[in-house]
């Protein structure tokens, strides 16, 4: 794009929309290719400003990644609260919504645990920051519901089944012979109950 | 390194000490930096021989990663086969013989799952039969346990929480106050029980 008409695109923007407007392109590029696929150039690119110009809302690609991710773990905190039943004492409902999230932005989900370029920083404190909310946010419902004691165990359990169940269909590793909405809610199921104790 | 001394130490490897010295290089570059560290050239370098001779044994970086990942696998298996009990109904030996695994190959395990420059060949033929082999032993060790209806159901339960685990273990993700062996039985034990039942 030419300078004056750049300039032109730019002053469409107010502040916050430009941020937000960089943010969504963003995400955009990570549902394309992944969190390796982030391109601070190529978000400008697509937004149709000059790279100073997102350079000054984000000063690096780590700084875009971590907006992102925490946009990222902000609406997945919101899925979750939306789908946390009233004291029903069902897991289910949370568990699925939580997937549907990872299996509806797959680029972003990764991103959020780490992945890609970001690797050196998954030990960064504001992305650290925003996991440790997010489970503090199972840790809560759970104590609604279980003696205290067994409220870090269950949290940590059930963490873990949903994360790795979440990673193993966007990675396309369930049987793709099985309705995969069927099997999540047999894998959550089983939480509740256990594994079946041999016959 | 020069190139006669170079042709010296390429002379001391016959064909398959040279390739298993190339893979040795490649695990230790992938716990050093992760599946972004390796790299062929690097790997040649540190075995002492030309990028030729190593591109004699991998055509390509993803011939080596996909030859280190089957490593992974194989052994993996094995550590599986080795803490699977004969039909004392425990989960929790084999489950945290595969999380031992994972502790102690963090960037080979990370490999297996296409984190890294695989992530473009996760869907690569050759890995993907290496994950179906490792599924269906854990299923193959249901099945002499479970009726089979709760097989597929119990298989992915056990492989999904397993998995997760496993990452957010290597991810420095579990709250560092509490003995990790003790929480990794914990976990294991509550995939046998369920969570308990709100009181």
């Amino acid at each position: 794009m030419p300078r004056t008409q750049r300039k032109a695109v730019q002053s469409r923007y107010h502040h916050g929309a430009l941020r937000e407007a960089l943010l969504g392109a963003g995400r955009a590029l990570l549902e394309e290719g992944g969190p390796r696929a982030l391109s601070l150039r190529e978000i400008a690119r697509r937004v149709g400003v000059s790279a100073p110009s997102a350079y000054h809302h984000f000063a690096s690609l780590d700084a875009i990644a971590i907006a992102l991710a925490e946009q990222g773990f902000t609406e997945l905190v919101q899925a979750l609260d939306a789908a946390t039943p009233a004291a029903t004492g069902l897991l289910t409902p949370a568990g699925e919504a939580y997937i549907a999230f990872a299996r509806a932005n797959p680029g972003l989900y990764r991103l959020m645990f780490g992945d890609g370029f970001l690797a050196a920083s998954t030990a960064s404190a504001a992305v650290g920051a925003l996991r440790k909310r997010a489970y503090e946010r199972v840790e809560s419902n759970l104590q609604k519901r279980l003696a205290a004691t067994h409220v870090p165990t269950a949290a940590l359990f059930l963490w873990a089944l949903t994360h790795g169940l979440a990673l193993l269909i966007i990675d396309g590793q369930l049987n793709s012979s099985r309705d995969p909405q069927a099997m999540i809610r047999q894998v959550f199921q089983m939480a509740g109950t256990g594994i079946p104790r041999p016959a």
